[in-house]
């Protein structure tokens, strides 16, 4: 499925006029929490930030959707801004639109059943996986690094070769 | 580098007459540990037991290396035995063979500088990567996934368009 | 020191009127924080909650000091109300009164430093401790213990045997 | 019920000829492990390291017991030697003579019923409480803590009686 555009109110760490689409031809991984939900601050914000700080900016985009289906009053722009300062949190951070109902808009456009929810985008645009609660650092590691990988295989055989050699993404092979 | 051989006195979980080659094909884990070194305990032997979890036995084998270089007298067959089912460890280990000096021979051949050391080797027995100490899962799930996409790509588009379909090793992808 | 005061604008999980000299005769452990506060949110507010599980209710009592000196507009009411919600903090929480500058009047007749603080405040209304950042539960454990006992054996044998009368807390005991 | 003197074969980190009776006047507070139990490795070795440096020399003892109670060939006392090296216990650890079946003597005489277990034996020479499995910081602080404030209350008589009936703080006393 194609990742649906995120509909925003506005962004912090990036300008406002951001779109999920600017990320096209890298993998996106896109942490979706609420500041004031634990899980979202134990595990999802923490795990976020190391995938920023191990994938080469180069290759891999990490962005928070802060997506608010409950104590909205509790959870204003406002007071995210706080939240991002204290935990420093320094990668883009997309504001879901308010919905109809409780739902924001993006959160309801991928089906998101709450938070924190993990979404991995390939470098086209296609949502690959996502997966709510507390995930497996081995695992989204070898999901990041498979689509890395599927996108220079696609490139051709010289590519292909260069993967193949060894020392990619930064890391630290012989 | 080509992974030089096991030189081993014998295995637990396997048979005695076990060969690293015989893993040739598949991307090999191999832990090398001392029972009572504490970062192998700790963090070491967890690890390498989250990976046999994590990925199909049918492309990465996790195997442990039990190469004593301090406390000879200490860390005996009979006691790794004991280890071994008091901590639960179900894949293959050899046993390193003793050197001219303290340090085992597989060890030497290796060159490891200490335990825990974690190597990561491919599908065609070359040496990708070694790491002493505490290694980030988020990395080591990616120099496997690497691995395993790298092997597929170079068996043509097919199987390259395989990869890119999405949802393999056992990971939950949509 | 005598502990000063309460100095508040409201308290949740207890009525407004609610005064720390309500609580004499028990030992008052406080955990001051602020909500957007990481090692609050990471230490201080999960080990409040030990306490207050850990240690009889008719002789510790555990509250809250909602003291904010930073992000004013941030941590409100309304935003704390969600956060102790989500939590699931239910011992009583007084939000500090603000003062003329950023520190709030509680806070700074206290001298606090900083969050998170614990407070001990023994029997008789005396600040006994106070400790900034992680602290050790052993050591918390000993100075509540401590103060009990002390006070135990200022009201003579008639107390004493009490308190002897029981095994209370479901531990196992021989 | 009166702590029973220890039944040994050797000690670590003391003179052979060591008795429990030698610590009496202080708190004494036993680590009983075997060194292959995952439990004794991951909590009960480190609390008791963290007691030993929490709490004075001259009012608590910690000591360990080893109670090989399995793989007795495994758990040797040459294998104990390297492990209390590698983990770096530097506190007296007594090792449990053998009886006719599995269980060594001083296991049986306190009837424990697996590792690890965490004695608590007071001034007197009274065993005051045993934990098998993970235990409480808080909990275990406020023992010993009660422990050390009965015996200086006991200084006067009435207070004496009390220290000697034992349980005050609600925690788990006999």
């Amino acid at each position: 499925m194609q990742a649906p555009e995120f509909i925003t109110t506005e962004w912090f760490n990036a300008d406002d006029t951001t779109k999920l689409a600017d990320y096209r031809g890298k993998v996106v991984v896109v942490e979706a929490f609420q500041m004031l939900c634990p899980g979202c601050i134990q595990h999802g914000i923490p795990l976020a930030q190391k995938i920023q700080r191990m994938f080469p900016a180069d290759q891999v985009a990490v962005l928070g959707l802060h997506c608010v289906f409950e104590h909205h009053a509790a959870m204003t722009p406002v007071s995210l801004n706080a939240f991002l300062q204290e935990f420093q949190v320094t990668f883009p951070i997309a504001v879901d639109a308010a919905g109809e109902g409780y739902v924001p808009q993006t959160m309801e456009a991928y089906q998101l059943r709450g938070t924190p929810s993990l979404l991995i985008i390939d470098q086209k645009g296609e949502l690959q996986a996502h997966q709510l609660g507390q995930v497996s650092e081995l695992q989204i590691g070898a999901e990041i690094a498979t689509l890395i990988a599927s996108d220079r295989s696609a490139l051709g055989a010289d590519a292909s070769l260069e993967a193949a050699s060894g020392c990619e993404s930064g890391l630290c092979t012989v």
